[in-house]
């Protein structure tokens, strides 16, 4: 152990976890390069939150600008939140037009789901069950791993996920149809119960869940039926959101999701802790009549400078093209590499993954896949699994990430499962 | 309305509250001062997040060349994160040795109280009657206001909190006890309701309660209470925290509690959206035993940098004494002032306020507080008002007041006052 590992160790207490055997001390980062301490590169294909780039100079400057020149809360009037709301609500649907700032995907979940009992009088909640939104007491109630402290509330259900090899219903065209009954099933039991049905939380994408392969009208009988009932959809764009999948700028776009309530996170700020809900002026009216809801450190001219940056770099570099054409270049290389233990190579725009079972079959292999995962570090690439099974690669580098980059992933990645059986 | 005003209710949508009457458009400040968008300048006797001054240079130039060089996530090995735990709690009293780094004081609250739970596998919460804690749905439970969304639990308990003129139990001296009474006997409700008891949160100042004047040892009876049910005591040090009541560091120390938890926010970063958990480990234990706790925007490493730059400023500048020195000016002055309606003056260090009432009685004065906190905004000094009653001025600046800055609020206070009946 060394004494940085010690000190952290005793000073940010027990079970504060490092990604990798030997952990990486990073201190320094530019586009998709980090180096550690040592003075070694490493190829970043796992960061989101440094969406256009690790240090990008026009986030940092306009960051810096506007912390010496204003940072105060939204309880004064400011240009800046105000011109960042309407262009990003700008390039969302119709009637998705209210902008809410908060500083965390956590908080911006939390939120969402009370405006959806705000607006609905219900409390019925429905997840997936393998997912994660989040944090805080009430988000944490829909993370598929441990039992949340304090215990799970009777008032959220958990519906099967979709997934891309063992889909739900039996076969891929099965699967929309299914994922919709298991939702029904779930509003039945809400209303049974007597909380009644308020929302649907899911990310579009089903990042955690593996990402599976979903048609464009995949959402449609589950839209259906939630309208049916009444009641709300929350498309958590945590992760897809800001043009991450290539062929849209967010992810409920792609699988012809029309969301109420749409929640954003991670890579809004390029780092800069910002994250927003975007919905309904009728669903706000209703959350603010019933609580008056302020977060100090959202929405401030400094949150609003370093948001409005990336999507100005977004736009200058074409960052939702260049993740739609290396994606697509990255997914080829990938489908190129040989394995008896690759069962499937899927994504889309810049988040994409390998999934490994055991050989001939579709049972997941999670200790194959993190031993890949080890010594694809080792050689340099940082990366990281995810899914149910954990046996998915989880590449989702920074939206700069280049052609050159792909092919060094996909030789690395070929060099590593050459010497693994 | 000003077109700033009619765009800002469009994309930030209804209810979305601004302080004063005309809204103030507030587009640059340094120190003490803020100036607005025609160039006018107002004296901040407000804003206690940036602690140390408005775009104070040195937290500035932290935080961006902490940006330029690296900002990752707690999940690599940085020395930035691990030299703040260290610096913070050395800082703490025995036992406060860990360090969970979060990025807003609703999100340390919401942890806190969860590690309450964890550590005593209980769900009783107490909180005072007339408070404020944060806005996620967990911590919402406490506030004074209107039913949190989703309606009371009945795992949250509420109890009478202490007043300066209206003390518990009917007398300065009877307060500690009866504050005591009343927490023993939520406690006794909890257990009948097979709830358990697992912590009490408050702050140790009990700003949003009025901030009453309070002996050290006031804590002593709750806290014998409190550790005899086997639970928790958690200091909310938002507001009291780094210094700001002048006499101590934190709000705990200058009323005798030794807390078992510490959360701290809003000063944290001048602005930067960091706060924290400080605790003991096998509290930590606990709750990252049950929940795998991971905060993505949280001690980053700029984070860290910003965090350190505001302890570095409040030493070299040494901003705890002249909270403290201004402090003591600031109530002189203001004790000076003679109006029917001033029933007391009172806080400590740069946190004081004025307490007013209809003449000669108890009967709170809010609107009369509420006009003067508007006359101050007209005159260009900008303060609010708070207390169960609302009707308490809030005089609350950064820590670089001055004893001049002192003087020209308290002339100009004495200036509105005289033109009110």
């Amino acid at each position: 152990m060394t004494d940085l590992t010690a000190r952290r160790a005793r000073v940010l207490g027990p079970r504060m976890t490092t990604f990798y055997r030997e952990p990486v001390e990073i201190v320094r980062g530019e586009g998709v390069w980090l180096w550690d301490a040592g003075g070694r590169a490493y190829l970043d294909a796992y960061n989101n939150v440094p969406h256009v780039g690790h240090g990008h100079p026009r986030v940092v400057e306009a960051v810096a600008d506007q912390l010496a020149t204003l940072n105060t809360h939204s309880r004064y009037l400011h240009e800046g939140i105000v011109a960042y709301g309407e262009r990003l609500t700008g390039r969302l649907g119709e009637g998705l037009d209210v902008l809410t700032m908060v500083c965390t995907g956590s908080e911006a979940n939390d939120i969402a789901l009370r405006m959806g009992w705000a607006a609905t009088g219900k409390t019925g909640l429905i997840g997936t069950d393998a997912t994660y939104h989040g944090n805080t007491h009430l988000v944490s109630q829909f993370s598929s791993g441990r039992t949340p402290i304090g215990g799970r509330v009777d008032w959220v259900r958990r519906v099967p996920a979709p997934d891309s090899l063992r889909p739900l219903g039996g076969s891929a065209e099965a699967q929309a149809e299914a994922f919709a009954a298991g939702v029904a099933r779930a509003i039945d039991e809400l209303e049974a119960a007597g909380h009644g049905f308020a929302a649907l939380i899911l990310d579009p994408f089903f990042a955690n869940e593996g990402f599976p392969d979903l048609p464009p009208g995949f959402m449609a009988p589950t839209q259906a039926v939630v309208r049916a009932a009444g009641g709300l959809v929350i498309a958590d764009e945590v992760q897809p959101g800001f043009g991450r999948t290539g062929g849209h700028f967010w992810g409920h776009e792609r699988i012809g999701l029309v969301p109420d309530i749409v929640t954003m996170g991670k890579p809004m700020g390029n780092g800069y802790p910002v994250a927003g809900v975007v919905t309904r002026g009728e669903i706000v009216e209703a959350f603010r009549r019933d609580f008056g809801y302020f977060n100090t450190f959202a929405g401030t001219p400094v949150a609003a400078a370093a948001a409005s940056a990336v999507l100005n770099v977004i736009e200058a570099e074409g960052l939702q093209a260049n993740a739609a054409e290396v994606g697509t270049h990255l997914l080829a290389g990938l489908r190129a590499l040989d394995h008896p233990r690759i069962a499937d190579v899927r994504g889309a725009g810049l988040f994409v993954g390998v999934e490994f079972t055991e050989p001939g079959g579709l049972e997941p292999a999670p200790e194959f896949t993190a031993e890949a995962v080890e010594r694809m570090r080792e050689r340099g690439v940082l990366m990281h699994r995810i899914g149910r099974g954990g046996n998915i690669l989880k590449i989702r580098p920074p939206m700069v990430f280049s052609r050159e980059n792909a092919e060094l992933l996909v030789a690395t990645l070929g060099e590593v499962l050459e010497g693994m059986d």
